[in-house]
């Protein structure tokens, strides 16, 4: 039976990405040997890296005078290599989530830390509004989609002071005014390629001005000044993120990802808004497109578990929502197809009909 | 034409490590999604760490009381988590080349670092002998083999004080006396993985002792406590690692690498030693039988770039020294085949008998 990924991450990548990649592993290029076994200094790769990070700049319309980097560890890693890098003095952490809270934990360690606003208190089913953040702030970091959640920042936030974005579950899904960040990070195991690799977008200039000793690897220096080559970068992940921004672009870039993302989140919304068996579980202006958390109504709370077994029988794959929220969690990445979303919402009026 | 993979890193892998990760990409485990689009809390990938933790486990004999950690950002990183978790006051470090001097670089920022030896006044062609170790640090640094100048430490030290172990280019070509050691980290684009997940090997009675607040995913800790799951770890690059264990432990396990090792060195290092074209670079009794480093004797200089381009002509990829030695360095990690180094020493034979 055909399945439909709705994995939350490592999650949904277009197939033609996975053969290709699966290609290159039996044989690189023609090269007779595998690209899990070329060095990352081979002729060869260079153009790799080379064309994933022009591809970056020009589908999220990088400026002049930000670098794009590779690295390893995953955005966990980057949660106190942000505040090694950037924090001088004070930063501005909104807090809409476990990624968010974990981000400025990290922060803690290295100087003061200012919330500006918070959803806790309603176990974040909506991203805080009418908040001021402080002038002085060396940045104010955001999550931009909260995949547990299920809440997204969709639209630029306006703000006096320049943010950092953790954007693992989002990026490429939308076209981002990148002039507005210092910085702008993604565990690449969404909308990019496997699990193994982390892209950073970092301004040049922000560098090199906090008033630390940074270890060599957690220096975004190093690694710009190296062109992602300082030591062995994640060669495989990384030659499957290029395979993804080659599909991206041929689909029509961002803007297009954009315009499928809409489409998908309103049918699979519409449906949750129209089904008597369920509910959304966020603030109907903050849903997220890419992670679509929704439970049973109360009165069908002992329908909960059948409805998972009934959609996976039908081929659903990675629906049963995180532990935080309950229910179930549609998560809905680029790769995502029509077909998928429409086979969620048949397995959702077969189900209210049996009921 | 076959070619012969004689890469320093990433380097040659088993044919059917190769084939079975490229079949995993196209469908895991027979369940119509892809390796590398699966969640990491899969119920199907759980066994994967377990069985790769086990193996490890079993094929280093690794006693009570240590874990073992897949983590990602490189043997680089460890340069600096290291000394983060168990530097207390004092670590002797062994200068043994490039590696070493970086991983005593990272150590400084944390405290007081004693080289107890170097062999840098001669370009790294030896292990240092007869130094001591002052009995009060908190532990020895090593790197068993330098990959750029091909010694390697393969008889463990003789110290009073426990050991840590930089194994990225020999683990697993060998058996480790692990008791010796609080912690041991290898990359595994060497002898067993493609690039982007680093395996650790940690004491953990020796963790948390360090006085100093460690950023969450730079505490061994917070991995231990989580088996390697505190954030997404590197899925492919973890799934190769298994399949490459399963590898060495069908063929016969370290002891069986160790042999294969020794037969392989034995063949190419007497054919240096023979070829009136070429010498080895390393004191005979330091070199290593992973990277072995040869140059052109001084009145054949002028053949060095023709004998670069005949050896590619025949097959041979990845044989040019590192800059910092120049010449040749023939990498011959675990999965390198008697018949790979005997073409090499075909062609150094023709060679010699065309000049």
């Amino acid at each position: 039976m055909k399945k439909y990924n709705f994995n939350a991450g490592p999650s949904i990548l277009p197939r033609e990405v996975i053969e290709n990649t699966a290609k290159q592993i039996l044989d690189f290029n023609g090269s007779g040997l595998s690209l899990a076994e070329i060095s990352h200094r081979a002729k060869d790769f260079q153009p790799v890296i080379d064309e994933a990070v022009a591809l970056i700049k020009e589908l999220l319309n990088v400026p002049e005078g930000y670098s794009v980097l590779f690295l390893g560890g995953g955005a966990s890693l980057e949660f106190c290599m942000v505040p090694y890098n950037f924090l001088i003095k004070k930063a501005a952490y909104l807090n809409t989530g476990v990624w968010a809270k974990k981000a400025m934990k990290e922060a803690k360690l290295f100087g003061e830390v200012v919330e500006v606003a918070s959803s806790a208190d309603a176990n974040f089913t909506f991203i805080p509004k009418g908040w001021t953040c402080p002038d002085d702030v060396d940045y104010l970091h955001i999550t931009t989609n909260n995949t547990i959640y299920g809440t997204e920042i969709r639209k630029e936030l306006d703000v006096n002071v320049p943010m950092i974005g953790d954007m693992s579950s989002d990026i490429f899904s939308r076209p981002v005014d990148v002039a507005k960040y210092k910085c702008i990070y993604a565990g690449a195991q969404k909308n990019l390629s496997m699990a193994g690799v982390t892209i950073v977008i970092v301004k040049d200039d922000e560098l090199g001005k906090a008033p630390r000793e940074i270890p060599t690897m957690l220096n975004y220096q190093t690694h710009v000044e190296k062109g992602s080559m300082f030591n062995t970068p994640p060669v495989v992940p990384i030659y499957t993120a290029l395979e993804n921004l080659r599909w991206i672009k041929k689909m029509g870039g961002v803007e297009a990802m954009d315009k499928l993302a809409h489409e998908r989140a309103d049918i699979v919304y519409s449906e949750i808004d129209r089904n008597k068996l369920f509910r959304g579980t966020v603030n109907a202006e903050d849903r997220s497109l890419m992670n679509i958390c929704f439970v049973m109504n109360e009165e069908y709370a002992e329908l909960e578990k059948p409805f998972l077994e009934y959609a996976t029988s039908q081929g659903m794959v990675g629906i049963k929502g995180h532990r935080s929220v309950g229910g179930f969690r549609a998560s809905c990445y680029n790769a995502q197809s029509i077909e998928g979303v429409q086979a969620l919402v048949k397995c959702m009026k077969d189900f209210e009909a049996q009921h």
